[in-house]
């Protein structure tokens, strides 16, 4: 099997509370991210609330290696995007988070060390900080009204289009492990069952409309696409139907 | 101009938290979300602490609606999907977050009034508030080790996956609204100027590997993709260097 490539590092300038430390210990868990790297944290380091916060991915928070500079955290890295909401008069590319994503992949499967960069709670990066960056990654957000993504949120999303630039879960996948698709036959002995009843209550009347009504209901007996057990589910639920009406219970 | 479609309306199946109900309707203001309908919420509603963490969301707080059912929440609802990781053995559609996301757009488009429903904290949807939805949608996360998305989590990337089905943000974009990319003139201009001088420092010797060398360079430079402004600098750059020189300062 092929080894998977490197997830990039995240590192965190100056954050400030634990607690957002955590939360994106958790992000990170839940898409497949280690590599904890924290620039000077205000409240200091170990810090108890990132713990508490962090839960499950306990193991990233004690993995998180600290450092004193942006420069240092990112010193071995080889590929490194900011992650930044604001607009900067900087001329360098600005990426969606799909995009920087399938560039990172492409870079880690070429054995690249990559790194995102996220700045504080309250102020962002800085533009020295930004200028260290390769690219800034801007996550798109509704401008007419309020959009605030906080510190975990973005790590959350920017994990979240890591992850899926390596997913291949089909769009749309249905589980027919259990129940198969009903063959053709089946379908059509259940439409022919239905439609001998119908004839009996009355329903396909006048004769003329007969061909239309019949294409309508096997048009939709079509379209839900029934399992062969949902098929005998709807014999049944007909020989119910019509087995009450046999006995003459009265009309309630 | 077109009117935008209606977003899906987010349903919660007997939330627990405020905190948790709050950080949706966040994540909801985020992505151009706006009905937020409550099942059953745990705590009643009003909640003060939904409100104190909506934060700039108030709006969805306020106007968030409370049913006494499922069947009552999405009663007039024409397409609902359902947010659930684990697996059903239901056949019933999986799709991603963005083939979902892209179905809701498509079906919202034409008038359609769509949904999402998610279930509560603890034990998340039950297979019988799956069985009212269209198709089930689950995020896709990282299996092997820790894996956990809160309430607030789920309802923020399924969000974001229905403002990036309608969002045309380039995947790149480079600000040259202020600084214009350099014209060939100007870098031509730049590379003879560096060369000229490199010449003249003997830099570019022997004579055989010049061309070679004039190509590595200029490739660089190339590659930076300049602008008509870091030109000048770089301008600037060569004729600071070479000045010291000429001026004898001694070497440190």
């Amino acid at each position: 099997m092929q080894k998977p490539p490197l997830a990039p590092a995240i590192i965190l300038s100056e954050p400030q509370l634990g607690e957002n430390i955590g939360a994106c210990a958790r992000a990170m868990a839940n898409f497949g991210l280690s590599d904890l790297r924290l620039v000077n944290p205000r409240d200091g380091w170990p810090n108890e609330k990132a713990e508490a916060m962090a839960a499950g991915a306990a193991g990233i928070i004690e993995a998180a290696r600290v450092f004193e500079s942006v420069e240092h955290a990112i010193g071995k890295l080889q590929l490194v995007y900011a992650s930044t909401a604001r607009d900067r008069t900087m001329a360098k590319p600005v990426l969606t988070p799909a995009e920087a994503a399938r560039r990172l992949r492409e870079a880690a499967g070429r054995g690249v060390h990559t790194g995102l960069l996220f700045g504080n709670e309250r102020a962002g990066l800085t533009n020295d900080e930004v200028a260290l960056a390769d690219c800034i990654v801007t996550i798109p957000t509704e401008t007419s009204g309020f959009a605030s993504l906080n510190l975990g949120q973005a790590v959350l999303l920017l994990g979240y289009e890591w992850f899926k630039a390596g997913d291949d879960t089909p769009a749309e996948q249905i589980d027919h492990s259990v129940q198969l698709p009903a063959t053709r036959e089946e379908l059509i002995l259940l439409f022919e069952h239905l439609e001998e009843e119908l004839e009996k209550g009355g329903f396909l009347f006048p004769p003329g409309n007969r061909p239309g009504m019949i294409r309508n209901l096997r048009s939709i007996l079509h379209r839900a696409q029934l399992t062969d057990q949902e098929v005998r589910t709807l014999r049944g639920v007909i020989v119910a139907l019509t087995k009450g009406k046999k006995r003459g219970n009265p009309p309630l």
